[in-house]
């Protein structure tokens, strides 16, 4: 992130107390319940240096993450053009993300949530605020539901990850990235804007 | 196994050699290319013998993989009924295992499926020819469309178990299991019996 900004590295070693600090903090109070003045105060410098060093909260959570892509870059594509139409363009750009040299990064991390509880809940914290919360937002959902919806947007979509990546169930591990928007994309469409239960 | 079939348990060391044989056989080969003979030969013991330890091969299947669950017991509630809700019931008996103590083993095996590469061959192996290659023939779905219509169904139920159980994204984590028969049945219903691009 910081060389992509402009921003200075900075100093190895206070960077990665910062790292460290937000990593703790986003995986212990969740993305919402941290700020930029706490992580700066556990890693003993000033909130003006995080700033300096990662930006706002978004670029320095990305930062902790090691997000190998950044959702605010690909997220207007997904959420530009017809209502009905999200769900697929959400998966075209998840598995083009994942068929990238960045789902090397993705298939570590998702490998690392599973076995560890703290990479686990950055992962959610991830999916939650930074890419379905987005979604949820821009389609205008009634906030009551987008905690369901958004959750269970990513059991689907974390699942064919999981599937054509990790795993590896043939046919989708070497399908066409087409085929698996005509099958997937409904399904998060139907999560996304169709009826809840109850 | 061999104690619910009323099967000897016989000598630890050589059911052990057994299990281990088996073990690799199914990862290297696969559930179909695997026979009771060569799992013998790999074991150094007679064919005989396996089956008399173990049964036939779906059964010493299930205990190489120490599957909590068998699925042939489980599938007869999902497959009896009307086809345009084997969906739901599918949904609804899987949530049911993963949320009683067998679940536990399930969390044990996807986390290892995840890190370990033969243990994601295994479960590979166990979700298409001991689970979704028995839902599909029940339904005379054309054996061309098997693969794909399995390996999708399979996504999104190790997708939900995994944020259910393992990175405990709410609400699915905690969501009344009627709540999730609804929401993703139709899903499920969907990859099994609706229609397939091009």
């Amino acid at each position: 992130m910081a060389r992509r900004t402009g921003r200075r590295p900075g100093n190895p070693a206070t960077r990665d107390a910062i790292l460290d600090a937000a990593r703790a903090a986003f995986a212990q109070r969740g993305f919402d319940g941290t700020t930029i003045r706490a992580i700066a105060a556990d890693a003993g410098v000033d909130p003006a240096l995080v700033h300096h060093y990662f930006g706002n909260k978004d670029q320095l959570f990305l930062a902790a993450m090691q997000a190998p892509v950044d959702p605010r870059e690909m997220l207007p594509k997904v959420l530009a053009g017809d209502r009905d139409g999200v769900g697929e363009r959400l998966v075209r750009m998840f598995v083009s993300v994942w068929d990238s040299p960045a789902g090397t990064a993705g298939v570590a991390l998702l490998r690392s949530a599973v076995s560890n509880e703290w990479t686990a809940r950055l992962l959610r914290e991830f999916l939650t605020t930074q890419v379905l919360r987005r979604v949820l937002d821009h389609l205008e959902i009634d906030p009551a539901e987008v905690p369901l919806r958004g959750s269970l947007v990513a059991s689907q979509l974390i699942g064919l990850a999981l599937m054509r990546h990790v795993v590896r169930l043939e046919p989708v591990a070497s399908a066409a990235p087409e085929t698996l928007v005509a099958m997937v994309g409904p399904t998060i469409q139907r999560y996304l804007t169709g009826e809840l239960p109850g």
